[in-house]
């Protein structure tokens, strides 16, 4: 049971159907839940929301408790304050990071605790390094992701095209989405790997209105400190990390505020 | 304690730290993993392994049983097998599917079945639509992921470019790959969404060698039946798909041979 609602966050479980799984009465079902309940608040996994009447259920929200997502943040600060991650013109290193599952799951609990009580009917990202954060945080929401591209895809079908100003070269870009990804009024989480200027971060609000659809939310790991023209409004960040004179310094973003009021 | 275990796969987990966690008799704690090892089994989730002696602990490694696989590739041919899939010139639109954590979960679970006893020390793709399947491997291997690029980034460092005949176009191109991403002698398994010519596919492996690294194995969720000097070896597919006339066929590929011998 416990397994079951694991692998299906945001989705309710009829307890009718925990009974004939298990071949109990749904009196005893309760109970079980009751106790798992129990044990996921004890130890900060998530919420188990029990809805009563014929239509209900049972839904497994996970969360992370703040103290946990303090650790985590300051742990990630530290991976990430090497002198070794340090690019020739500002840039850090970070795709092993976002290449470790381990890390991706933690990121992507942080990120759906803030979603806990919102609609979200889907996650959007841009190619390439937004995909893993996408997907760990459409995996723990229960909600599919898509990806903007900044090439245009043969097996993307038709597509919708929207031309941004890339913030750190002050370049026009085009990023594209495939025309079939979303769904006008759809409520859209937009989630990302590094964000400077901004530039990329317009691009996808300005994709989310040519798809009619709402913009929820922004969710980015890391911001720079140094952001000249950004325009972005609300945002969170769950680190500010900088690259200057062959040195990286990082430190906790703005996500304390934004999740954890 | 289920919850621990499988968030963790793939981990060696002393029953001392259970033992210590929930303050309860070692003893007592293998009894519970005997009831969850047997719970496993009968679900089908994976395999409880318990490693006697002063460095052994239990380690839950999770597969999938070959009936649950042919129900869930079915399905997938049968959701992969419409009309409107069919884009020019032959191609399959399938980013809607690959942008599914529950359609990602279940390819992951049968690649993780295929190397349940393999050493895997890293998952390769290629960007972009690759990098949610090798996330879903590499998360219930427990391993991290690697990310080939059509461009050199800047935020990669320096990277190693191999050059490859891309089957379906017969053009030279290029792919790279961050120095750091990969150690020598590492195990790779290599996983992409679809193959036709098997052109990246070959890149991959040259890339492999350029890091002196060992192929372990090539999984691909599709591929196509018509494949022209296609040089691949061994590999798995999860699915055949073909595009023609307007039509999308869809049949279960080799993945019966190759893991569920």
């Amino acid at each position: 049971m416990t397994r079951y609602l694991l692998e299906r966050p945001h989705t309710l479980v009829p307890l009718t159907f925990f009974a004939d799984r298990y071949d109990s009465a749904k009196s005893s079902i309760s109970e079980d839940l009751t106790i798992l309940k129990r044990t996921f608040q004890d130890r900060g996994t998530g919420l188990l929301e029990t809805i009563p009447g014929a239509a209900g259920g049972t839904r497994f929200l996970p969360y992370m408790l703040k103290e946990e997502a303090n650790v985590v943040i300051a742990d990630l600060a530290t991976q990430m304050a090497t002198a070794d991650r340090y690019l020739p013109g500002g840039y850090v290193y970070m795709s092993d990071l976002l290449g470790d599952p381990a890390v991706l799951r933690q990121i992507g609990r942080i990120f759906a605790t803030q979603y806990l009580n919102q609609r979200v009917d889907a996650v959007m990202t841009i190619a390439t390094k937004g995909v893993p954060i996408a997907q760990s945080v459409a995996s723990l929401l229960n909600v599919p992701f898509v990806i903007v591209r900044h090439d245009t895809e043969i097996t993307e079908g038709s597509t919708v095209n929207v031309n941004y100003v890339s913030g750190s070269s002050t370049r026009i870009e085009k990023m594209s989405l495939s025309k079939r990804s979303l769904k006008p009024g759809a409520n859209v989480l937009i989630v990302d790997d590094y964000m400077r200027g901004g530039g990329t971060i317009s691009g996808m609000i300005s994709m989310v209105q040519e798809f009619d659809a709402n913009l929820v939310g922004i969710g980015v790991v890391a911001e720079s400190s140094d952001h000249p023209n950004r325009k972005i409004g609300e945002y969170t960040s769950l680190l500010r990390v900088d690259a200057n004179d062959d040195t990286v310094t990082a430190v906790p973003g703005n996500y304390f505020e934004q999740i954890y009021q």
